[in-house]
């Protein structure tokens, strides 16, 4: 079978917008973390899922920063894109932004990097296309997305005992 | 007070994007209405309540149409922008978009109009900037919705008995 | 095969009562209209799928007024019954009363017109029982039904553009 | 404060209706006891509120047979009455009925006693109305009730060591 | 076929434990009956199903006392184990306990009896191992839950009309 | 006011158990990432505060390893424990085990290190004990946890761009 053809950055980008409910509040009255991490799950699912055209699932989160609480009633998005395409495995930057309703500007809450891989009909990894960089930006973050699937190969499963 | 300060259509537009879980499915495998008619509601809330920058409450649902079943796992798409506004009650127009992750085109699953009512603190209608229209289409739009809005006050609580 | 026998209003109607809980609770402690939704879907489902006696989904909400705000804790009533059958389409009237637990009256909170359609196993409209009708009201709601929905077919995306 | 005035079994007699939801499935595809119990335990508030006029809380389930499983798609009725009411404590006879959508007969499904307490302010058990009895299987009933209120109150905390 | 071989009441005892969230709280803002009914109902089914190894039914609540209330922010461990097993029913004793985060001591909130039945794969009552009983306290516990089950055998059904 | 006094890590550890059910289901059928990240994010926040007798927020997920696919229908245990404590930050090591009920044996499927940090009243960060480490285990993994600390501190928000 032929190798895939690349796909852009773009191509698999995308944002899901959700208003926070009182259902998602914690015991503080914000957002619980729990909530925003099902969603950047989801997000990543979805970016990954284009890229590869067909079933994918959550190896690892590597990096969940929450910046600043996020409150009921406040409008989030969701944004994911790749930076590195592997093999099989592909890494997703999400970057979570929240904005109140009544007019404020949005600002980053939550920042995280998750790591997806394709699978085949038998649960088996399956080959992705190629992540085709179009930019400077896209180049370096690759080159940083590389280094660290490296780094977690090494750690994986090894970092605690 | 000095009246608020006209807003344009595109400054209160949003669109909120939503993964569909097999939580929402109904008994043929499809999305439930409800699911549906739910993130309707939240969108236009969303929207009317950026133009009124205050609390809006849903007064009336005047029209939704189901034009395609929506699937699960699909990503859905709901866009809403305001059409018509009065002195307190605005008309938003809300399309759902639903794409298949595989790599389909967005296709127009249900298209929907709401009239939302903003309040001031004691619950009694409050005053809302006017809509600046921009282009032909937005000006034949808020003629339209003016109409709709005139018809649906004569109707309202008299249709049935 | 012979067409169906008629089934009266009465034998098809429905009333789905339901607590509303904290859950169901929006930005200002009433009830969330999506929550009212949701349950109006279903109860129309209900009543049409009694009446038709096999699959149905729905075609569109043709009017949902919300004439007063429901207040969580309160019990309230959905009342379904279809106004008019067609060949596979019919109109469901849903009433939906609030009553406070601590002993007041039930008020008539949100009204709607549900348009539903029967379908058989492949999909396509499939045809339902005649309405047979019983006094002098039910006459009178089928030739109003029968005028929305002819008004409906003639506006149906096209309303919009 | 002069006693309050009696009540009838049948002025706080309550019926809530629930269409199963694919949501409400266990693993064998019926219905969860689970969402059941929640139910039995809001129709039993309901009952229990509505004939105190005041807060109440569950006291126990004194018995909850489930007589036949309930499928998801089918209208689960669950009718909530009182059998007897004593100083404060309240004993609600609930029965669940399910029916197939498409044209069956109700079956009895679940059966249950739930004792309530009706609460002042302060949390301190409070005084309910007597309860009116009207015919000879309301005074039946009351009769039974009474007698498992006494076995309740002799074996409560002390059947299990 | 074999009978089964004897298992011990600790072999299949199961401890649930779940943080208490805003979600599950009722009108007074302690925690819905509801919500720790279903929680109950699940841990029976985890010891029983641990128990017969196939698939278990709940039949009937044979007490559920509630003995003080449950805060939300509250950490509750359901704990349930077998006290009898017959031919294919077992009876399962759970006992609730919860406890406040900020350092207090576990208390006793809830206590149920619970009959599950194990079921073959045509839903026939299946044969379940004999309880192989360890010390004095799971014999008395065993007689008793015997004599509960002959008793509710005796009034199953018959004891409301 | 003094220094807090030192507490073990077996005094805040807490491990939370759950049923899989149907609802938490992707759409492969396995158990949803959400599910499992909701539940990691809980239990961190129940060994963080246990810790710090006060209120305690996500800062960051800094490692979630999934290491297997986790059933619809298997019980889970959430084990956390704190490896460090700093000032008013600590870490959480979560290990989550999946086990079939019909009698299989838990197996390690997902690991997760989170970092809470404690609160006062105003939302500042607030000081915790220190950590009273018991054997050598305890002393390294805390060594460690330390490094990953200082190394998180060092490129907290500036690894993307």
């Amino acid at each position: 079978m032929d190798a895939p053809a690349p796909c852009t950055v773009s191509a698999s980008r995308v944002s899901v917008v959700r208003l926070m409910l009182p259902t998602d509040a914690n015991f503080t009255g914000n957002v619980f973390g729990g909530a925003v991490l099902s969603e950047i799950d989801r997000v990543a699912y979805v970016a990954a899922t284009r890229h590869a055209k067909g079933t994918c699932v959550t190896a690892s989160l590597d990096r969940v920063d929450f910046i600043a609480p996020v409150h009921v009633g406040e409008l989030v998005d969701f944004d994911a894109e790749l930076t590195y395409a592997g093999r099989s495995s592909m890494e997703v930057w999400v970057r979570v932004r929240a904005e109140a309703l009544g007019g404020g500007t949005p600002r980053l809450v939550v920042e995280a990097l998750v790591t997806m891989v394709a699978l085949d009909r038998d649960g088996r990894p399956a080959p992705v296309p190629p992540l085709q960089l179009e930019n400077e930006d896209e180049r370096r973050r690759f080159e940083e997305g590389r280094k660290r699937m490296e780094a977690r190969r090494r750690t994986r499963h090894h970092e605690l005992r």
